[in-house]
């Protein structure tokens, strides 16, 4: 239907473009990305749409979550036939979805998506959270599928000090997993670490986009530094050294939540799906 | 071995009480207290410790929490052999216990109980919190199992005043499960309801002890001026009318947690305990 030189990602004759925010524990899940064999956000959530659309429905999303990663903020978007629509309304649709998801996935909201929205692409930056419980005494079972248990107290203040020296526009190639003509450059916002209370720390980072495994790899880093087993200095030297580091481990999933993902103005969102998909040439990789 | 006339609660020759600190996510158990052909906490954590000392242990716990509901704070009493004892540290203990445990139940602490420790009968008083998200789109699926989902908007302010008319010792009978020659008195302490985030309500209740099913009773008719379908006083009069009202509905358990025990301090204990015992002569099912 798409002809040569039109836009692959253009919104079909006769259908809306939908976004949709979701939340899920991806305990049960292989990721977000579909894959034969396997139980997978995106299938579901396309099955979903599918059987209410009575058509085939591909669903993109902004942070495509590894195995086990949680959302509390995702953000895709779907082309639905405007058949299917003009029977329901927005609330009812989101009722049907949320029956069909069934207690792991939950549709926050569906509303028509603003002209030139493209969940991934118009993305702005991606907000991932990842917490840590340093206290043995205070493992908590109601947590334990979302908050990774670490057996030895944590320092902050150095984890927080090495965060810091990640904060700006790198090549990330130590803390990514290698992909073939895909180049590792990130800008990496922020990077902090707090001790929300006496036993829990989070870190938190924003980035344009992360590479593959490069939020668990990041706090692999730190948990070595906030362990004493080396100095806040050391992972900028991994950084530059564009290494991949032994001592710097890649953190457990269940620890992982996609928080947030930022988009710009709606009058922006034509110009950031251009420069992402310029970057995208690029970089080949961008997520 | 305990003959008339001693107290059938004194630690046996050749074994020490020890106080053990539990958190555990209910969801799988058919509560606390062993039932034939049902998975419960009291017999995991019996089996648990049984299979470490050889020999059958007995474990006693300060609130019977009912299934489903979960504890941060349930305080327990066992009389541990000092042969098994002697070949371990308190911290090897712990951490056998917690290997056999498994992930849903976790003994955060184990050591040598005070002198007159009784995990049930020393307590002091109880303390209960019932989580509720009342936004239905930010209904969030990594505590789905330990915060009760609401449809509707709840109005905290009014839900408050009708809890603070709960305080003091009464006849709780219009929230408890009749249980035949058992009295429903009991004194509350205090009885809260706050909004902790935006969609999350917090009700929190402490008592010297609570009938069965009194938490969620007390939460389902909150619940009821909460939606505005009764005025706060009728909280109040359903409480002097010592009937069940059908429209004070009893909460899912999931929502519930036990948050913590109190005890008087060690030199306390004994007179606790002696209150405790003639209170039950009275009410027969002091929990």
């Amino acid at each position: 239907m798409n002809g040569p030189g039109t836009d692959p990602r253009a919104v079909p004759e006769g259908c809306t473009r939908v976004r949709l925010d979701l939340a899920y524990d991806g305990t049960g899940f292989s990721g977000w990305a579909r894959q034969p064999g396997r139980s997978t956000v995106q299938q579901r959530v396309e099955d979903a749409l599918s059987d209410i659309c009575g058509c085939p429905i591909a669903v993109h999303c902004a942070g495509r979550t590894d195995a086990g990663v949680h959302a509390r903020g995702q953000v895709a978007h779907a082309d639905l036939p405007d058949t299917a629509l003009q029977r329901r309304t927005w609330h009812g649709l989101t009722a049907q979805l949320n029956q069909s998801l069934g207690p792991q996935i939950r549709c926050r909201r569906i509303e028509p998506a603003p002209e030139h929205f493209d969940a991934r692409f118009a993305a702005k930056s991606r907000h991932y959270v990842y917490r840590i419980c340093d206290d043995p005494p205070n493992y908590d079972p109601l947590t334990r599928e979302w908050v990774h248990f670490h057996p030895r107290v944590l320092d902050v203040s150095t984890m927080a000090a090495a965060a810091g020296s990640l904060v700006g526009e790198h090549d990330f190639a130590a803390f990514c997993r290698a992909r073939e003509g895909a180049t590792t450059i990130r800008r990496l916002d922020y990077a902090t670490v707090c001790r929300t209370s006496s036993d829990l720390l989070e870190v938190a980072l924003g980035a344009d986009a992360f590479c593959h495994s490069m939020v668990r790899s990041v706090v692999g880093a730190l948990v070595a530094v906030g362990e004493g087993r080396r100095e806040p200095s050391w992972v900028a030297e991994i950084l530059a050294g564009r290494q991949r580091d032994s001592a710097a481990g890649v953190m457990p999933a269940l620890g992982l939540v996609l928080e947030r993902i930022e988009y710009p103005p709606d009058d922006g969102l034509a110009a950031r799906v251009r420069e992402s998909r310029q970057m995208r040439k690029l970089k080949s990789n961008l997520d």
